[in-house]
């Protein structure tokens, strides 16, 4: 297995200072090209959402994949960024009242919490878009076709048929317990597939050829289910004050979980399998891939 | 002045009729490529909100200004299947009990009494993503780069710095009773961007030269400005039954409207010279133009 050092930790947080920052220039006061006037409550709300840290996991992903193909560093942040922001509403709408109803996150009061409700909603809308936008602007890749498939790619990944679809079987998993196979489409929905993506537009940005694109689909899907099974045991081990949310939410609701279902110990033997399947996945790529072997490890023992 | 006959009446529910058809079609039970499944209740929440009718006006804008351009049919079809699923989210969330809390839609439940506000919040976010999927997928141009522009043209429209910030400043309103310039700036973002950009789209499709492409941008702005108009008057002489929704609610609540700061006498004068101007922008067009000008026409005097 691959060791986790110092070089990890330095490209995990010079990452996501990098995300920070770009994150921080999309999200200013002023009006882009099409745009009329930005209300500074909505940007305040957006940047109050998105700004502040968090392990950029998504974005981390991207830049990482993007890296290994040689692609454009800039374009790479920008996709991190368009990641986050996407990321991002989707945690303001589920921390709604009438959705999980969470006052905190990251530690810090939800956007429903430090904002308004209204706010919230069109915090989250607005950062919906903004993904969208960023996707879309020429200063992310010269090539449009590579834009509109990366726009395409995300709104797949997200919508109906992606995440949004997962928070609607979420909500529905807290009245009709899941089995593990409607658990793990459930996950592959709501959180898989946006990580997948993730690594996916890294090798879009890469002009990856359709083979080593089909590798990474697959080394994102391992990761994505990785990062939700480390999510399950954290939310029955750890503490609120540890993750800076609530935790062990998810069991008192009934809510289905394969840690629900089989224990903690089980799925971390399955938490294991997947690191090693990763490695497999990923060995064609050889030396080039050492840091997103490393990440798999880092999503599967992570403590927050 | 054109005069609204029994061919722009044909046209605008033959293209109603069409956008419903292809609404229709996007909106199907069944997961594109990249999706992993759509959940049932998700998809009926997303059909309640879109389908059975409305008049289409965005769509309609578009389909025109592409048919004067000689876009491609399926193209302008399927980006005013867009539109409309862009608007119809802004409605979903606007309805909700945090915004502006209305039970009734197009004589009908809003989407969160026929459902439930949880699911109102997550099919308003599907609908926002499903719009960008159909701009950026290749059945809708062949061109990627026309893909890209729709795109970025339509977040413009609808994000802080459009719509969704326009909504913002709406609800502020509701505390800052604002002067005709802010009543103006707000009422270009909250409505007059995507019915703008509703244009721009089909000028889009239509390979319009640059030139052209300001002017329907013109135009664009106009019949905005025209419709919020017509609908600040409607909201103050029309009954809750004509309009099936409520009405009244923006100057009970103390909302700006022109029409609160002038009355409408002078506010029909406006309607009257923003029609004689979309006239005047369109005549380098000729007789290509007439129905966009009769469409400038019907949005002024229309009485639901």
């Amino acid at each position: 297995m691959v060791r986790l050092d110092d070089d990890f930790a330095a490209r995990l947080s010079g990452a996501a200072t990098a995300v920070e920052r770009a994150l921080d220039r999309v999200l200013g006061s002023n009006p882009r090209e099409g745009e009329i006037a930005r209300p500074v409550r909505l940007v305040e709300a957006m940047r109050h959402a998105t700004l502040g840290g968090g392990k950029r996991l998504r974005a981390f992903l991207a830049i990482e994949t993007a890296r290994m193909f040689d692609a454009d560093t800039e374009g790479a942040l920008r996709v991190g960024a368009a990641l986050e922001c996407l990321h991002a509403y989707s945690l303001v709408h589920d921390d709604l009242p009438a959705m999980d109803d969470d006052d905190l996150r990251r530690g810090r009061p939800t956007v429903h919490r430090a904002f308004d409700e209204a706010t919230a909603i069109l915090a989250g809308d607005a950062l919906q878009t903004l993904a969208f936008d960023i996707l879309a602007d020429p200063a992310t890749d010269a090539d449009p076709l590579v834009r509109s498939d990366l726009v395409l790619g995300l709104a797949r990944a997200s919508g109906l048929g992606g995440m949004a679809g997962g928070q609607m079987l979420d909500l529905q998993a807290e009245t009709e317990t899941p089995d593990e196979v409607a658990i793990r489409r459930l996950q592959a929905m709501k959180t898989g597939a946006l990580i997948r993506f993730s690594c996916e537009a890294g090798a879009l940005l890469g002009r990856a050829s359709a083979e080593d694109r089909a590798r990474i689909r697959r080394f994102g899907e391992i990761i994505g289910l990785a990062f939700q099974l480390a999510d399950d045991i954290l939310d029955e081990t750890a503490t609120t004050e540890a993750l800076g949310k609530a935790t062990g939410k998810d069991s008192s609701r009934g809510k289905g979980t394969l840690v629900g279902l089989y224990g903690v110990t089980p799925v971390r033997a399955m938490l294991d399998d997947l690191v090693l399947e990763a490695e497999g996945v990923l060995a064609p790529f050889g030396d080039r891939a050492e840091t997103l072997a490393a990440a798999a490890q880092f999503v599967a023992i992570r403590e927050v």
